[in-house]
């Protein structure tokens, strides 16, 4: 099965053991509808991908772990989504979960698919106790309090915001999380994959913050200029649009410096490249082409 | 260490871990509102009890768990207070967490409860691995979809609700995953202690409702007549504050009768009587004694 096939049909496994016959029938579709059809699945992509390289020898532990990552990642959409965050109605180009079933169930839905990414990683690591314990801890550490999304959220609230504390623990903490995941699901060490996720989650926020503030709402399916309507920081008011691009080019090109060595180097540096070309708007694309 | 200190000191471990030097300041301090002081931690004193009479062979991974049970706990009376479910600005005799800090504040503290409490589990259960699946199947089981917290929430919004359904998943699912997470922290097999926790749940709520619709909000420290003001199931709307009394007897002696064979079921036994009639209101504990 390839990358794709395995992390769709991880979550579908997860998605149905939540939803099953007996659940209440509106919050099942409200949560599958929150899953699928997904996004660029990239922080399970990237957990696969560090996976494989570092030899991806219990692939029933790297694909619990990726679901995980994923609906941990939706979660924080759904409630990122509603109206006392970003107010969004919009998500991946259709209503968002609150637009369409309202601020409750949105709310439990956020919710369930927390519990639900950390009951997958138990499931799927039973096989492997020893990998269990460090798993959660690091997909804990990317998501909650002190220094995961929840962090980063909760740094919004704050009257003095750091912008690199606040872009790390907002975005770039489940990058560096998927990537020691990753590592953690094949029996590697974690460590060595710290700078690289890093490197990559403050490119992605970048190129967020690139599309945020030139991409057209129909192009990225959700509402655009977010940040400058939530006065929040970002890297275009920062360092403007030239700045920014330019930044971001070293970013990617620092990631991939800090890949440790492994076998299949090269294909994680192919997937980071294409991620990247995938992530710059198409007019600034085309301007600095 | 008592009981007692153990529960509080697992707990602000767990807080500590979560509101480090680093922690955003207002979140780190509506995260602490949400736990501390507590309410009568009914859920970690049933899991410490259970681990109990099984041996407690494993100190730290009880008290673990029970943290864990009461972090999910305060999480779901966070985010039930929240505007969008019951709009309730009073929890424990002060204001609620939304009430204090807003509600993207609440709902971030809820998710960040929702996080530790499995981050904990697995850190303290790392000397015992082959129970920490076991754990966590059982917590996210009792907290999460189909049958858990969420799902009894998310059964609100449905138009048809069975209220033996509803109750079981809103209350008595948590102290289902109590009573068993205790006999698995302590090595035991948990299965025996299903319908015990069961009957305890389901008792707990039928008291919830008397308070709920005779109680002060002063005595009970929460706004009261929610349900009747939300239109929900409720014992005393389907049998009277007599006849829902009677139905509470009968659910404290089947929850004792349940108790399987071990050593030190008297002290269990004590502790369910003394439960009961802490949760019956005082005017109807006069007018029926």
């Amino acid at each position: 099965m390839d990358t794709k096939s395995r992390i769709e049909s991880a979550l579908e496994k997860a998605v149905a053991r939540a939803c099953g016959t007996k659940a209440p029938p509106r919050i099942a579709e409200a949560l599958r509808h929150a899953v699928f059809p997904g996004g660029a699945r990239i922080r399970p992509r990237l957990c696969h991908a560090v996976a494989a390289a570092c030899g991806d020898d219990a692939p029933a532990v790297t694909d619990g772990a990726a679901a995980a990552l994923e609906l941990l990642h939706c979660a924080s959409l759904v409630h990122d989504d509603m109206p006392c965050f970003d107010d969004a109605s919009l998500r991946r180009g259709r209503p968002s979960v609150h637009a369409l079933y309202g601020e409750s169930l949105a709310l439990l839905v956020g919710d369930g698919l927390i519990v639900l990414a950390f009951e997958t990683i138990a499931l799927e690591s039973v096989q492997a106790p020893a990998r269990m314990a460090q798993l959660i801890s690091a997909v804990a550490h990317a998501v909650g309090m002190p220094h995961g999304i929840v962090a980063g959220q909760a740094w919004e609230a704050e009257e003095r915001i750091d912008l690199e504390t606040y872009h790390r623990a907002k975005t770039g903490s489940l990058f560096v999380g998927s990537a020691m995941a990753g590592a953690l699901a094949a029996g590697a060490d974690p460590n060595p994959w710290r700078l690289f996720g890093d490197r990559l989650g403050e490119a992605y926020q970048v190129a967020d913050d690139l599309r945020d503030s030139v991409g057209s709402a129909a192009e990225i399916g959700k509402p655009t200029g977010q940040d400058a309507a939530h006065m929040r920081p970002n890297a275009v008011a920062r360092l403007g649009q030239g700045g920014a691009l330019h930044h971001l080019r070293e970013l990617v090109g620092g990631a991939i410096a800090a890949i440790p060595p492994c076998p299949r180097a090269g294909e994680l540096e192919a997937l980071i490249m294409s991620e990247a070309k995938r992530l710059v708007p198409k007019e600034l694309a085309q301007s600095a082409a």
